[in-house]
């Protein structure tokens, strides 16, 4: 069938290309000319706007916005909200905030206009493996874009469902995130036990990793993703231990709170990512601080080597 | 090959089971008569003794222990020492704490015996998926036995591995399950969450459990087997929230502490499965006393409804 899609990130780019191979017509735009030209040289339709994008499409328009969370998505959102017709749908693909889908969805239901929020699951590798769904909506217009979904999931029948009315679909995915910081969180502490003894026991990370691919209770996709990391760099001395978050976790942890659902094992992954972000934390130095005050405990001076 | 088998609990009698499909000769042996007649009627030579199953076995023997951690285990593997000859080997394929493992390895080899420690995951699924084993050990005698581990494993080239000497297997079998823990309630909270909100969004856990399974960066053995669970019983009101917990993690933990290594979220799997076990813990008895006391705050009075 026929989509618009707004913005070509690595996830944008990379779903144009999969939804053209599975012989869709997909009309592309970006405020990155470069990229627009990229997928048009692949099959897609350029254009040169959001209004123009939309004007090359036929009713009942679809839109799929694969934009970064927050202020970018919404003025996108919103430019839509004037260029689309009721009956229209625009598909938020995005890691947006649940909340903010949830508004934005009353906004353009009150000109007719569906919002299906499409958590998207599969990095990189979504291309080739294709990419879990959940997708959040009205159920009328889910159906009339399943061709859609059925194409980027991994199977025709798999991969994909509707999770609810508009906002489920982010809240999964939130969920999903949360969860997903966890389980690297588990591998990551794991590995490092393993490495603090490697040299007593002569243990071989990688061997270890590969063989918990087949037959044990841990073998997932992330220890997959784990044994290539290994692979290329056994001693993984290539990285800083530096982890950035992009926000999902936090929500997780936010939406934890306020429902009072204990998740300690999300809210520890997140900290261990701020911890690795910091150097000489004040709390640490406070610490230190109190140690010495009250029991005359030896302190590291600032700088000492 | 030949293969004497003492322990016939779930995992010994699967093993054997298995170990017979791969065209072995097993020669078995169980405190409990039943169980041994069990896998005699399997095709496994029933012995009537660890002296008998001993005596049975040609030289160099291998006996493999599955049997709970702990004395019995100890007690076994001592018995064996009098029983077998230099170059003779034990494979332990039980959950051991690593260090009775170095002791027993140490005892074993006074007297030339090896012992190997076989650390195997899978569960009741091992029987028909194969095994993943972490082995340690004397790498000659390693070798020798490497069929018993390819047809015990999920394939003849995958899922077992040789991680160090004695002490290793069980080591990294610990370390394993500390991970697993965490992993496990990395999902419990995802899951938890999405519970909370299941009636604002309408959400089908099952689904969204079965859509993440394909394509999600959160697809795993575990994520397949809460499908199962979720699919037989979609509120789990069968079940009553009390987890047990068998010793690893808890080694895992103390492992923690003695190295120093930070393990956060493995730390708070296995205290969230202490907490389920509590009815009315006297530490929050002790909180509500608290806010009371600073504050006024209310409490609840014992057995109010």
């Amino acid at each position: 069938m026929e989509l618009g899609m707004i913005g070509l990130g690595r996830m944008g780019a990379n779903m144009t290309q999969r939804l053209l191979s599975g012989g869709h017509t997909v009309i592309v735009y970006d405020q990155n000319a470069e990229v627009v030209a990229s997928s048009a040289s692949g099959g897609a339709i350029a254009a040169q706007s959001a209004a123009d994008l939309v004007s090359r499409l036929s009713a009942p328009r679809a839109v799929w916005v694969m934009l970064p969370a927050g202020a970018v998505t919404d003025s996108v959102i919103d430019e839509l909200g004037g260029l689309l017709d009721a009956g229209d749908a625009v598909i938020d693909g995005g890691n947006a905030n649940y909340k903010d889908t949830l508004r934005r969805g009353e906004n353009l239901s009150a000109l007719g206009i569906h919002l299906l929020d499409a958590g998207t699951s599969g990095g990189v590798w979504g291309l080739v493996h294709g990419y879990s769904l959940m997708v959040g909506g009205d159920r009328d217009a889910y159906h009339r874009l399943e061709p859609i979904f059925q194409t980027l999931a991994p199977g025709e029948d798999k991969g994909y469902s509707h999770v609810g009315p508009t906002g489920a679909g982010h809240f999964t995915k939130m969920v999903h995130n949360g969860v997903e910081y966890a389980l690297m969180q588990a591998y990551a502490e794991g590995f490092e036990l393993l490495q603090a003894r490697q040299a007593d026991f002569d243990l071989d990370l990688t061997a270890i990793a590969k063989t918990w691919q087949h037959g044990s209770v841990v073998r997932s996709w992330l220890l997959d993703l784990a044994v290539l990391a290994l692979e290329e760099d056994p001693g993984l001395e290539s990285l800083s231990a530096y982890v950035d978050d992009s926000g999902e976790g936090r929500w997780t942890v936010n939406e934890s709170v306020d429902l009072a659902v204990p998740t300690p094992t999300i809210t520890a992954a997140l900290y261990q990512r701020f911890r690795s972000r910091q150097e000489e934390p004040f709390g640490a130095r406070l610490l230190a601080a109190l140690r010495n005050q009250f029991g005359g405990h030896a302190v590291r001076e600032a700088n000492s080597p």
